[in-house]
C-alpha cells in the first residue's frame, strides 16, 4: 500500500461528511476530498503548532504568510506572478464565489457559467438573486469544450460576471490556451468581470498544463479574480483556507467597496500554517499521489471501456473526478445517483446538481486507493449486471 | 507554577500577534489572549484530530456540533435556553458584528455603542458606512456604569441597531439586570434590534454573574442577536470559531436575506472540535485560571493604590483587562500607551483607540502569570520613577 493511503478502517472512523454522510455499508465516492492523509511537511507544522498549543491570534510574518506562499508557488509551478498585496484570505471558496457576485454585479444582473458545474457556482447565483446566464460545454466526442459561439450569446447586455472553473470540475478538463483566450476577449468585449476557480490546478495529468488566467495577458488578466487554495491538492479543505487573487488595484478596490475586509473572516492558524506547508514544500507528496491518481484514472476508463460501454465517459485532463454520463443506459429510479446508492451501495456526485443536462450523469471520485476503487467499480459493476439479467 | 501557565521563553517562541508586533526587550500585555495553554480535554480533542488527519469537511453531528455544545453551556451555566436551529456558527466575531450591522441598517443610519469600547465595534460603524451614537459610560466613583438617560437621547430617530459588549471590554463591568433591562426597553422604544457580545461571559469574578441579554424577557430576547465563543475564557482565538444566536425565526429571517449563510465562511474543524470541547469540558480548568485572574486582578488594584494612586482605576467584575486612565499623571508623548511602551517597554492596548474620551487611558491585559505581571507592574513602576525623579 502506498504511505499516503489511510486503511478503511481508519477511514470509517472519520468525523468528515464524506465517510458519515450515508449507511456504513455504502462506499463515498461523492464529496471532492481524497482517502489520503497529508504531506508530512503538512503534518509537522499542525503538530508543531499543536504541541506549542500556540493558538492565540494569528501573527505570521513574511514566508509563513499564505500570500508569500501562495505567490511563490503560482510563479515556481506555472510561470505566474501573483501580486501578495492583492491577495485577500479567506476561510472558504464558495464565499469567495458569492462575494464576488455580490461585488461585481445587482440583483437581476446575469452571471455567465458554462454547465456542467461545481453546485455552488449555481446557488451562488440564486442566492444571490442573479440570473443565471448559462452555457453549455460541448461535447466533441473526445471530450467537452467550450462554445465560444455560445459564450458569446450567453453574455448579453446583463452579463456583470463570468464564472470559470479551470480546471473544471466535473469534466476534469485543463482548458487550453485558445479557449481561456477566448473566454477572456469575450470578458474584454462585454466588460465582464471574470472569476476564475483554479481549485484543481495541483491535479493535473501527464500531457496536460494549468495555464492561470492571471497569464492570459493583462488586459484579461486585470479584470480577473482568481480564486485558490491547497485544499484540493493537498486534501486540507477542513482546514478552511484560500486566497482571492485581484488581478488590478482597481478591481481589488471595487470588491473592498461592496464587501468589507472584516466581513469576510478568514482563516484560522492552523489553515495558514497547513496551506503555507503544503505549498512551500507538499510537491514531492502530491508527485506520489498523482501516479496513484493516473492509474486510477486509467483504470476507470478502461471499466467503462470494457465493463459499461454505454455511459458516456472521457478521461479527466486534471482532477480525481470522472464525469460519466449514464443516460444510455436508461436505468431504472430517478435518477443514476440514486440507481447507484440503492443497488451498489456507492455514493456518487448526483449530476442534476451540475445544471441543465446533467441529470443523466453522475460524478465519481476516484481519489482513494486502489483498493477501494476497484470495491467501487465492482458494486457497480453488479448493480448493472443484476439490471440486465 | 501553575500548571496552566506557560513559561516566558515558550511564550517567546510564539508565532501569534502577541509576542510577535512588538522588539523582543517588550512585555506585551496587550491583546485580548492569555500567556497560557489550553484546558486538557482541548487539546485532547485537537491532538485527535490531527493524529487521525482527519482534515476533510466537516460533518460533525448532534452533541459534536457547536451549536448543541453552546446551547448546552448556556442552559447550565446561565440557565438560559438557546434555540439551536437559529445558531449561525463564524469564524471571527468581528466578522458576526459587521455582519449585523449589514444586515440590519442601511448607510447613513445610526447604531448606538457604549464608549469606551472593543474598538471593532467602532471601526465596523464606520466601515459599514453607519453613523456612532455614542453614549459614553459614567464613572460613579466605583466603576462605570450605563447612563440610562444619555441612552435615550443617543437612540435617536436614525438609530436601527444597538451594540452592547457584556461582560464589558475595556471596563471590566458586568452589567446587572437592572442595567441590562434599561438597554432593552431602550431597544423595545426605539424598536432597535440589541447585538450582544458576551463573548467574555466565562470571566466573571465572585460577588458578580453573567446575565445573558436573551434571558430578559420575550420582548427583548426576541429583538436580540447574541454573539459568543470559545474563545476568550478557553484561549484559542487562532483557531477561529464563533457563534450567532437570534432571539427570534424573524430576527433570522431578516439576517438571511441581507447576509447570505455562505458568505460568512464558518469554521473548520479544528476550531469546531476545540470549542466543543471547551464548551463541554472545559470548565474545571476555567475554574483554576479564575483562581489566578482574581489574585491578577487584585494585585494590579492593590499595585494603583499604593504605586499609582493618581491612575483612575475601577477592578474589574470581569476579563483580564485593567482600564487606567492616566490622565492625571500628565504623561510626557503622544499618549500613555507610547509612553509605556518607550519607558517602560510594555506594551499596553491604547485607550484612544476604545473611542473619544479614552486617550488618556491604557488597557493592561493580566491574563498571564504572577511572575510576567510583576515584571509588567515593576517595569511601569519604574518608569513611573523615572519621571518623577
Amino acid at each position: 500500500m502506498e504511505p499516503f493511503v489511510l486503511p478503511i478502517e481508519t477511514l470509517r472512523r472519520r468525523r468528515g461528511i464524506k465517510w458519515r454522510r450515508y449507511a456504513d455499508d455504502v462506499l463515498p465516492a461523492w464529496v471532492a476530498e481524497m482517502d489520503f492523509g497529508v504531506p508530512d511537511p503538512v503534518q509537522r507544522a499542525i503538530v508543531e503548532l499543536v504541541e506549542q498549543q500556540d493558538y492565540g491570534y494569528a501573527g505570521r510574518e513574511g514566508a509563513e504568510c499564505v500570500e508569500a506562499a501562495f505567490a511563490g508557488r503560482m510563479r515556481e509551478r506555472f510561470g505566474w506572478e501573483p501580486d501578495p498585496s492583492r491577495i485577500q484570505p479567506v476561510a472558504d471558496l464558495v464565499q469567495a464565489i458569492l462575494a464576488t457576485i455580490l461585488a461585481f454585479s445587482q440583483p437581476g444582473d446575469d452571471v455567465v457559467v458554462q454547465t456542467p458545474v461545481y453546485p455552488p457556482f449555481l446557488g451562488s447565483i440564486d442566492e444571490a438573486g442573479r440570473r443565471r446566464a448559462v452555457n453549455p460545454l460541448l461535447d466533441d466526442g473526445a471530450r467537452l469544450v467550450l462554445d465560444v459561439d455560445g459564450l458569446r450569446s450567453a453574455a448579453g447586455d446583463r452579463a456583470r460576471l463570468l464564472l470559470l472553473c479551470n480546471p473544471h470540475n466535473p469534466s476534469g478538463r485543463a482548458l487550453e490556451r485558445e479557449e481561456l483566450l477566448a473566454i477572456g476577449r469575450v470578458a474584454v468585449e462585454r466588460d465582464l468581470v471574470i472569476v476564475s476557480d483554479e481549485i484543481h490546478c495541483d491535479l493535473v495529468y501527464p500531457g496536460h498544463r494549468h495555464l492561470p488566467m492571471g497569464t492570459m495577458g493583462e488586459e484579461i488578466a486585470s479584470r480577473t479574480v482568481t480564486i485558490n487554495s491547497a485544499t484540493k491538492g493537498f486534501n486540507i479543505p477542513g482546514l478552511r483556507c484560500g486566497v482571492m487573487h485581484f488581478g488590478s488595484d482597481e478591481l481589488l478596490d471595487r470588491f473592498r467597496q461592496a464587501v468589507p475586509d472584516r466581513l469576510l473572516g478568514g482563516p484560522g492558524v492552523v489553515g495558514i500554517d497547513a496551506t503555507v506547508a503544503a505549498w512551500r514544500w507538499g510537491q514531492p507528496w502530491l508527485d506520489d499521489v498523482m501516479v496513484r491518481l493516473l492509474a486510477n484514472r486509467d483504470r476507470v476508463a478502461a471499466w467503462v471501456a470494457e465493463q459499461a460501454p454505454a455511459i458516456r465517459h472521457h478521461a479527466p485532463e486534471a482532477t480525481y473526478l470522472a464525469w460519466l454520463d449514464c443516460g444510455a443506459l436508461r436505468l431504472p429510479g430517478a435518477s443514476p445517483q440514486e440507481f447507484f446508492l440503492e443497488e451498489a451501495r456507492v455514493a456518487l456526485g448526483a449530476g442534476g446538481d451540475f445544471g441543465p443536462g446533467g441529470e443523466a450523469c453522475v460524478r465519481l471520485n476516484f481519489g482513494t486507493s486502489a483498493r477501494i476503487l476497484e470495491e467501487i467499480l465492482e458494486r457497480m459493476d453488479g448493480a448493472l449486471r443484476r439490471l440486465s439479467a
